[in-house]
Parts: structure tokens; sequence; C-alpha cells
């Protein structure tokens, strides 16, 4: 039995209960484990020797507060991350996760009126961490990530996305042509509708789904030792 | 350089300006990265097949909470840990952590008033995780701890003790005799002066201290990759 792909309505079902009561996760427990997930899934194809240089674009939601955590881990690692976030979340939890990439010599952009900062530091960085859109977006895309996007993509750096590339939709994929072209995805808790035809090497990571949830027929792969990520088979290929 | 040791007010110093409005983190944040490390610690050291049943000792504090992390981590890994938690912290994250813990079915024993129920799972158990007194434990060990130290120790179970082991001073190390003597120890941010003679293998687990703490001249390690913990030289020995 493959993996279980996820709606988009079964996706935000499972992070509520997670995150429930009944689930007892703080989204500051989901998050951090999420973001180490998404740090560990780009250093894992992506060498600090030759790509040191990583952008973690950020979304004003949860996925946005993933990217502030991964880029924390990466500057553990050892990488050099700068972050750019133009619509910072409101939720304090953002200010602190801000503040402790602040604390490791992070570099965030200034928010820009245009998209001059985007394109200056998209030359000088070697891979991008695509933090933008997460499972609860609903299109169309709006300003600034609009004319980002383009320029993201333009820019041909290698991209590994979190959940879901950005501009995809959640259950239909790329069908309008405006998403990014990941060349890694990393899923969280389990993939997406929109990803099933997803042909890059593509991760799993959210090794924290309790036996309790079962019941939603998830059918995730065994995580390896104590790995936070596992690699699923290629779209179109055999069980790895 | 070789790491500096840490005394019990400057690790509570160094706790305090983690969770200060300077350094940003929550409490749940650094449980999540603290019990993770020691669960890796366990499974680095005792394989799943040879010593599946972990019994995961928890005290009324923090580290209690670190257990309970480690805990559900253990369970995420494919081991059957089980809680002795006779004291149960009062604050709300225990509560949760308690409940993630029930939902991967582990089970937590009753709090017993004879230490009946400890030596029975003693009699069953594989491994013990000693997260029972940390960094601000101040002797003498109280009940239910006085009885169950040397059951533990009885046992000849072998232990991992979380960032001191319990029973030692946390700066003159086990100068009364009626500490743990564990295998493996797991220091958290930094180790603590009472284990500097420490014999056993060594841990270090926390990769989350900010560049902004390097005034305290801590001289940490240098982790690995992604590693959550790292390998210090034996007592006595050469750097390894």
């Amino acid at each position: 039995m493959s993996v279980r792909y996820l709606t988009a309505k079964l996706a935000q079902q499972i992070d509520e209960e997670l995150m429930s009561a009944t689930g007892a996760f703080s989204l500051d427990q989901l998050m951090e484990l999420a973001g180490l997930a998404c740090a560990q899934t780009l250093a894992t194809v992506y060498s600090k020797e030759k790509y040191p240089r990583v952008l973690v674009c950020c979304g004003p939601g949860n996925q946005g507060g993933d990217g502030l955590v991964a880029a924390r881990h990466l500057g553990m690692f050892g990488y050099k991350p700068t972050i750019w976030m133009p619509k910072p979340g409101s939720k304090d939890i953002y200010k602190r996760l801000k503040t402790q990439c602040d604390n490791m010599k992070i570099q965030t952009l200034a928010p820009a009126d245009d998209t001059s900062t985007l394109r200056d530091v998209l030359a000088r960085s070697d891979v991008i961490l695509d933090a933008i859109f997460g499972f609860s977006f609903k299109p169309p895309v709006r300003a600034p990530f609009d004319t980002a996007l383009p320029l993201i993509s333009d820019s041909g750096l290698p991209i590994v996305s979190v959940d879901i590339p950005s501009g995809w939709d959640v259950e239909k994929g790329n069908a309008e042509g405006v998403g990014l072209n990941p060349e890694v995805l990393i899923s969280l808790t389990a993939p997406k509708e929109g990803v099933k035809t997803f042909a890059g090497r593509h991760f799993l990571g959210g090794r924290f789904v309790p036996k309790s949830m079962e019941k939603f027929d998830l059918n995730l792969p065994e995580y390896l030792g104590f790995d936070q990520i596992v690699e699923l088979p290629r779209a179109g290929t055999q069980k790895l």
C-alpha cells in the first residue's frame, strides 16, 4: 500500500487534530520538527560546501514559520542563509522565530516595495528554500508574490519546496503553470494530492504523527533509524 | 580549547537567557530539541533490536518534560518505552506531553505509594533513560526518589542519564555516592561541572545555542552534518 495523498481539507483536518486537546501538540513543537525536517532535506541534497548561500523565502502563514525554523537550523549546520519575508505573519511566534534567526546572525531582507532586493539576493544565492505557500494556499497568487515567483523561477537556482511548490494548487498541482518547479520537495505529515506526479526527489518529514491517527489510513512509509525525514519513491518508479 | 563545564548558576543563567525576550525560545521548542537529542543518544548506543524496552524515568521538573519528549520519539523510532513518573509536574506542558505519549500508546505507570511497581517494571526493561533530576537539583534526594535510585542501580540495567546523573551534585558529582552510575550521559546545551570526570560515553545535545551566546565562552564542539548530538571525548582521553 502506498502513502495516502491528502486533499486540502484532510490536510487541514489532520493539522487541527494534532493541535487540538486530543492531539495536544503546540504550534511551537510542530513547527520546530517541521522546520528541522526541511533543513535536513536541503542539507541531504545540497552540500554546504557547494551550496552555502541559501535563500529562505517565507510566506505570511504557518509555512513561513517552518521556513524561519529551517533557516535557523541551516545556520546551525554551517550554511549561510538569508531570509526573504516580505509579509511577516502577525502572530507572536513569527516574531520569536525571527529573533532566534537574528541571534544566529542570519540576515532578513527588509520588505521592499519593488522587486530589486529579491533580484539582487537571487544573484548571490546558491539554492532556494521555498516556504512561501502551504496547504492552505488558495489562488490567485497575490502581490508581492505574483512578481516574485517568476523572478525565482528565472533565477535558474535549484529549489527545495516545502509541502506544495508555491503557486501550485494543493489538489490540482501546477495546472495553471504559474508555480515554481522545484528539484526537491519536502512534504510534511503526508503528501498532498497536487504533488502526485511530482518528478523530482521527494522527501517526507514530520515524524510526529501518532498511532492514534491510524484512522486516517495515511500508510506512511517507515522512517529509518532516528531520521526525521524519509525519501519517497519518485513518481512513476517502483518503491525504493 | 575544550568545552566549558558549567556551574549550576551559569547553567541556570543560560537557560533563562534562551527563554528570555532576548533569546526568544519557548520552553516547548527547547524541550522538543532536548528530548529528541536524548532519544537519539539512547538509540545511538542501544539498538531497538537488543534493547527494545526502555524505562523512561521522569522527575517533577523540566527534565521530566525532556523525558516525556524522548519517550515519544523513542516510540516513533520503534522502541517500546514505558514511563515512570511518580510526581508529574503541574505545568500545562507536562499534561500535553503526557497526552502525546498516550496517543503513541506509551504506557505511563500509575503513581504508586510503594516501590513494587518500579521493581516490577525494572524486571521487564532493557535500558533506562534517567530524566529524574537536572541541573537545578539540590540534595537531598526526596521520596519517592530516595528509595527509587537504589532500586534502579540494583537492577543492573544500563542507564542513559540526562544532563547530570540523578543523585549527583551538579558541581561536585557523585561525591556522596548516592547517585546513579550511568554508562552513557547526554549533556544538554553544555556539560556541567559535576560530570567532568564521568568515564562513560558522553554526548552533547541542544544544537540551539545561538551565536549571540558566544560571550559565555562555551567552546562547544562542532556538530557534524545535520546531527542533533555530538560525542565528547571520554574523560582522561585525547580528543576523539
